[in-house]
């Protein structure tokens, strides 16, 4: 397999959580966003929408396939490698641990990514500061409604979802570590950081976070 | 089952498809944006995000549950009545089927839904025209992307994958109801209007629009 990645891409960062929680080996293609690669012909390419992750895969019915979305991918690999799983057995369990997984994939991190922060600076003139603003605004409450679902829920392990790793725990960390780097605020998301604190004491979250990547700045 | 939706929320519609294909039955309970009924405690004891839909199922395993998130939810139906399917059988056509359903919920939607609107206008006192114009912008940039991951594709048929329709169409449809409802140019995208026809051909796609909802205006 080939992962088509960036160090700081949170989207990046969730499908290499999950290809090491299932111990599979990959090549690691950086495309540097910071130099728009992206956006040339060759990536294009590739991955139609100009974003990575996308990954490479030898499928076994279908032969080599390139696949995008770090959540279509990641469930791909939990079907295609089922050990350990990545999603709960019961079908309630999945909608839950899907449900954690797109409050943050579509309610926090498509406003903040950078080619929508540069829309913002560029076309509509927006100050350095109204952007970080901007930026933490959707963080800050994204991450009180996930906050929410995980406080106080009877299935809320030591992560998201039980106690193993899984999909939710994946989108969750890449999210904090953006946040960190923004100076969001994080004291209203108590749970949210315990469970953040367990996954980075696991290697597969540790040994794949962006200062470990090989195209590390 | 008791759906919380509003007749204009393209993510509410995408359920209200993923329902009819599926033949169920449910109660229909109107949450009205523009009145900021989501907002209000009754509402967010139901979903946390505050966010339409939200579905009441009765679940076989654990009882009575809700469930959020448009994508979550069609992927709980799905398994929880398999007839008729709305993924491909295979791991490599489901990731597809995913992808341009990712491609629409996590790279176009999210940056034009109501709250993003409002943050816009309210915080950045962004001008209507700009408004619209970053509305459009991400409406036509993201479909390109869409039409080139169906244009040419083998398996493309009479819908997004295959000649049935599936997860993808209930997630492009809709779309194309915002779009075209905001004016967005449309002719680059000749695949995808297509397939847009092909779907409203269908009952289950023509009975859930928004005109056809008891809340519609």
């Amino acid at each position: 397999m080939r992962l088509y990645s960036y160090f700081r891409s949170s989207a990046s960062f969730r499908v290499r959580i999950a290809l090491a929680l299932k111990k599979l080996d990959y090549e690691y293609a950086a495309i540097q966003l910071v130099k728009n690669e992206q956006l040339q012909p060759a990536f294009r390419a590739i991955a139609a929408s100009q974003l990575v992750p996308a990954l490479v895969v030898d499928d076994p019915a279908h032969g080599e396939a390139t696949l995008t979305q770090s959540l279509a991918i990641i469930e791909y690999l939990d079907e295609t490698f089922p050990e350990p799983p990545l999603l709960p057995a019961d079908a309630l369990g999945r909608a839950r641990v899907r449900a954690i997984a797109l409050d943050i994939a579509c309610e926090i991190h498509p406003l903040d990514n950078l080619r929508v922060l540069r829309y913002l600076q560029r076309e509509l003139k927006v100050s350095d500061d109204d952007k970080d603003r901007w930026y933490r605004h959707w963080v800050e409450t994204g991450l009180d409604v996930v906050e929410r679902g995980l406080a106080d829920h009877p299935s809320t392990g030591r992560f998201c979802h039980g106690d193993r790793p899984g999909l939710a725990d994946c989108v969750l960390v890449p999210q904090i570590f953006n946040a960190q780097r923004m100076q969001c605020r994080l004291d209203h998301v108590p749970t949210v950081m315990r469970i953040f604190a367990a996954c980075m004491a696991e290697p597969a979250f540790a040994q794949t976070q962006p200062s470990a990547c090989p195209d590390a700045a």
